[in-house]
């Protein structure tokens, strides 16, 4: 089966000379990459985290890259059915392809071209990631600040993600944009509920943006209620553009993706540098989640200490009073961007140290010198712990990251007993509920304690 | 607690005879009507399909026409704190509350004031069903045939919910819009579906349509999703307002109401001018509610026979299918009326006896009345079984109906002593299944079947 | 050659009755009135002010109302060849015609049918007035008061039109709404500069009303800028519209129309309960109409004295302090309704007297009667002097009275033989200065002043 | 006097990066450049064709880029007066000036930037232009072709003017859009005439697209109805955009620019490759300048022989005509684009030979050693030609040209005798026609012609 695709929202007209390095592109890596992230689009609505198995599945999909009158089509060969309504493409499916497009292949070739770009040096990266957030159209300089990111788990269950949705419907009411990391669970529900919310309130042109990266766009499929789909090249520049351009972050139960991001972002908020800077930050869930936030909340608090836990607060099934809460910040956070001259669209100001700006890739060796002891650089041990977390998540749904574990064995974590002590219970507490992988398949760790 | 509310949507603008007409109103009993029409579209959110306990609560609820510089503001006195989010009221329920004026107040001094209509003259009430209509700019003269009217009950289970939002997804992706009674339930589900559909096809002027009647409003209050709300004068011109508007029906399970409706609309079909038009008609319902079609079908087969069999298909648990013959039955519907020179938006040639179009006001004596016995003639035995339910619909929500039973006892249905069996069990299903009423009470019957 | 339009702007769908009761219509005097309504707007760009030529030249014109799928239809019979460019009619003119449908026949039919408007009483008059505006979606109430009405003879010089474009070019700079008769001349030379000064400012919704009347259309046929053609029943609904609607007023030079339209203006101005409103009243032209002005200030002063003159500014050869004295005024207008809670768009509160409103038929008899002597009720006075222009004006262009003078010759004017000298002098110059009918025909007066 | 002016249009983000290469460019030629760009654009209502006189006129004038919250702003220190209105700067020019800052400082930024863009080479030039116009979102692609180029003098009589508008005018009327190289005369009359006919129309989103270079803004200041403005690196960039946006184009009445542009076209249009390219081209002008275009006739006749004369067609004094042939083959070049597989808005398959690419710098040397002789190679003698008229153009207008002029004398054309006379006669007949400088000031010659 073969379709053609005209574009939607993005890169409509193609010069002949980057036609021409797409198709050399063709049989790159890149290409693979670009391929991949395109059948991950179109497999957004099957209910798996398994990029593996959805790659064999699809092993005869292919795309191409096209010249017409109008500018570029994309040929899909054997494309997954679920993208289609009676032989249409769904059309959010079909702006997603072309978001694709535009962040792989086009984005690519243009750092490739450019001689002034050094990806190693802090400054360079955050300009990039605006770059990269401009080109996707995803700066919108006439709007007052008012983007909340939602974190959360992708397999939570089904109390939780109703609740979500009702923070979603809450925030919605209140004319507040949802950005998410774009797959399902809590990243999905919220989004439903503002849509609900915002159709009551008459707002057309409510923003669902959707921030994702390569390696996890397959594990997470954008859902198609995301209406700006951005993908960024890895997991810290998706992270950096989810703080420079949300203007709030609400954390839902989740597993060590969640935590990750929970680490990243107390990291930055305990830099000296950003005391002032409002910011924020609420952990939420409902009556039945409680338990799981008291576990979280006595990690920092053994871990980063009371400094770190007075960056959030944590509220108990209180849609309403979270969406009061992220609305009243709004009016702050304008007052603080402008009394500053920052970018109400960007967070210039923030700052982010570099060792959460550089990528960061999990080996084994990597994996087993991570230095995890407590210290009174509580940014730092953010730094490290984050990282530690980071890695499990690619040993669970990163397919590369999965092939390495399945050659050499769990990764090993080591460092101070207590601290050790203190993570296994956190991870363990995660796998019995259930956050880890979706229900239907037993989790083995990817990781061993090494105490 | 006072508050102002600008224009939204409709009636932005009045004379100063108009205005002063409505001030004049305002000790009426059409000055009443409005209020309470007002009131229920502001209690939207309540879970309640009581309107008496509804009109008690908020006794010291008023509303008052003001000019002011840009036109006419509503003020609103002690009104329900739940059209609010954080002091300011919803805009879909502020676009309502003008709905609202526009059609009972506005509506009602227009047809007072014109000398050439008869409201008892068949083409004139089809007129004024017209007018009204497109005096709430709901006919949409370039659009094709796509509105699916969704019928159903206000009380039907968790399962049954939803099924009508998976076959509201399921519409929503194929660019159907959505035209519902607008109160709870199966009015409700499809919209919040069809919401989510339309969002991933990127339709920004989706229509979710709810027509309704001011004795029903305040039991089956709008949610305010429905972006077209309309207030027509009674249950027959609402009825009208269905067929004539909808290029399509569903009818998911529902209580009597949901048995009057498909009378109604069989009433029509089997009438013989109407024998060549294409009205696709689905019966549809998840596998739990199998059974519930079954009855119905035995019943309209024992009453109506094969004839009226053959107007509608009942397709179980697939809303996929559903929602694909609704969507190639708009082509027929198109290629019909465009052969025939009928209007895309108001279907002017549909034939409708005044048997069906003069209101049916149920007192103790009429429904005694009913002439309810087997005949040839199946439109009029459809037309008198549509009364008695239409009697048993009022009996439970209207306030007026239901003060009229509390004093004078429940209605008396006499006729065929086979027919009286078969509704009798027909209606016996609908309270066990707890079809009747909003659960939380225990339902009393305001019928009783003379055998 | 006939010819099928599709509707565009207003009444795009009618009722069956609504269309039955247009074709009954057909037959009537009101119907010959549509016919050559219609026929004028079609026949918008020829330079004709002889509506007797015109409707000599096409009388094999017809017009006929259709009703199809997607709503009526207008069936052109013979229609003029320059309303449209290479078959397909001109958009501006499809509106003009849709916008004659409305204001003629509906708009009458409407006003047939309502038992409680009395067209005698001034309240019911000031009422019809706005609620054709309405009808005619003229009333913007989002908008700040911004209309410049412009008024100004049909035929003026070169220079004249020259100066009367760079005006509208600067009130368009200034993002001001243009309103006029919408004939050629005064009418469409400053539509013509606010276009360009609109595009330069990037306003894309820009408004060009223009305010015709059925028995001076054919004469004065509305160029295809206005965007916003209404057609009221008669000359002094026309007035007060452009009274109520627009928020200032500019004066070119013209001929006895705009002396007409000057002291209606002034009349109005003088009643003691107008004394507070702001109202911007400026007569302008190039220096070489100076002495116009002069003229016209002088016989003003001589009639209506000081406190008259003081109600307009004269500025000679100064678009840009036309423009920007307008601009400024605007902030005082809207203060002014602001304050005393009169509406921006349609300015109730202005008090005009009954024999401002009442339409003014000139017979032979009733201008020989009219009361034309110096008298202490300033405003009286203007009212009397306005009806003697008013029927000069009726005895140039409309059709009618022409035939009348044709037959019982010229109007005869008495009074007071100063203010008959005064007025002779200024007729005289209007005529010397070709003011009175397009150049190339020679002007035989229709009035004689009785000294 | 210091203004601040907010983006409009274009580049309203820019990262910290661009903003840091943008100040340092500031002290650089470049900055020099953008400065005087900003100029002409704010100067643009002045009526000089004098560089010169405009720089040392506003010699204190300054422009600098800032941050601020919403974007970037700019910084104007004493801008002239006449772009503003009240204090408020025109829309059009606030447009005009971000689209000076992406085309002259971005453009510059990327291209230095570039690792694999060779200026050099054809392919790559071509390439180039396509990405300057679609990064000015000149490249539309949903639209059909309807782009039509209007070539002629910036300084032509008020009998022409007046034609170059009823030209666009019956241009606006068919819904073509207008591309010119946006000065004032033949470059401006199209667009205002096109302006009113768009407007009866109804178009609410014409295109007015203006085509400059950074040598001739200043002496061909853009005129505000341009509502995209693109400044093109040098003359052969912004001929070549001419033609390869363009689907057609008129030649109006014009020196020695629009006989370079007649010849580049007809060089393109004569090459092999191009034969069955459909592209029309038409020469025009009224009554009184017939005389003109049998000059021009007869000059190419004689060089470039009948083969090129076939390649337009020339009418006199017939607006609608020229129109309706434009509109016509509008279908043509549609039909061939979307059988040959090439783009509606961007004529990538036009064959343009390097000599008609590759910047031609006009010096004394240069000039002289041009080879103008007569040769079989038709394409090759008019690109000769071309550069010869083009090097006249920099002479008249182009301040840095005019330097070389005033120090080493007027340049010294020379070739075959028989050529070097009819250049002459054209040239001489330019003069006398006051066709090469605005009037007002006597035109010396910048050339010789040595025979």
């Amino acid at each position: 089966m073969i379709v053609k695709v005209s574009p939607k929202g993005s890169m409509d007209q193609l010069s002949q000379l980057e036609v021409d390095r797409l198709k050399k592109s063709a049989k790159s890596t890149l290409y693979q990459l670009y391929r991949n992230c395109s059948l991950a689009v179109l497999a957004a609505g099957l209910k798996t985290d398994n990029s593996k198995a959805l790659f064999e599945q699809y092993h005869d999909f292919d795309i191409h890259v096209l010249q017409r009158e109008r500018g570029v089509k994309l040929e899909l060969v054997n494309p997954p059915e679920q993208a289609f309504v009676d032989g249409q493409i769904i059309t959010g499916i079909q702006e997603h392809l072309f978001s694709v497009l535009r962040d792989i292949l086009y984005i690519s070739d243009r750092y490739d071209s450019l001689k002034h770009i050094n990806l190693t040096n802090a400054h360079h990266i955050t300009n990039v990631v605006f770059d990269i957030l401009r080109n996707a159209r995803a700066i919108a300089p006439m709007k007052d600040p008012n983007v909340v990111v939602c974190w959360g788990g992708h397999c939570i269950n089904a109390i939780e993600y109703q609740y979500t949705r009702e923070v979603g419907y809450q925030l919605g009411l209140r004319e507040l944009d949802i950005c998410t990391g774009c797959g399902p669970g809590a990243m999905e529900g919220p989004m439903k509920g503002a849509a609900i919310g915002h159709a009551k309130q008459r707002i057309k042109n409510a923003r669902y943006i959707g921030l994702t990266e390569p390696s996890i766009i397959a594990a997470e499929p954008p859902n198609q209620i995301v209406n700006e789909l951005v993908i960024l090249p890895d997991i810290e520049k998706r992270l950096e553009a989810f703080v420079r351009l949300g203007h709030g972050i609400i954390i839902f139960p989740g597993g060590a993706g969640t935590a990750e991001e929970l680490l990243y972002i107390l990291g930055i908020l305990l830099n000296e540098e950003n005391q002032e800077t409002p910011f924020p930050l609420i952990l939420t869930g409902p009556t039945e989640s409680a338990d799981y936030f008291i576990k979280i909340d006595e990690f920092i608090a053994s871990t980063l200490g009371p400094e770190a836990q007075k960056k959030y607060q944590i509220i108990i099934d209180n849609p309403t009073e979270v969406a009061r809460i992220m609305k009243k910040s709004m009016e702050q956070v304008k007052a603080y961007r402008r009394s500053t001259g920052d970018a109400y669209q960007y967070q210039w100001a923030l700052k982010i140290e570099s060792e959460f700006q550089l990528p960061f890739v999990p080996s084994h060796e990597v994996m087993a010198n991570l230095d995890l002891h407590f210290q009174t650089n509580k940014a730092e041990l953010a730094a490290n712990l984050r990282k530690a977390f980071s890695g499990i998540v690619a040993g669970n749904v990163k397919s590369e990251t999965i092939k390495h574990i399945e050659r050499d064995g769990p990764f090993q974590l080591k460092g101070d007993p207590k601290l050790m002590d203190m993570m296994d219970k956190l991870l363990s507490a995660f796998v019995q509920q259930q956050r880890m992988k979706l229900p239907g398949s037993a989790y083995i760790p990817c990781y061993q304690i090494v105490k």
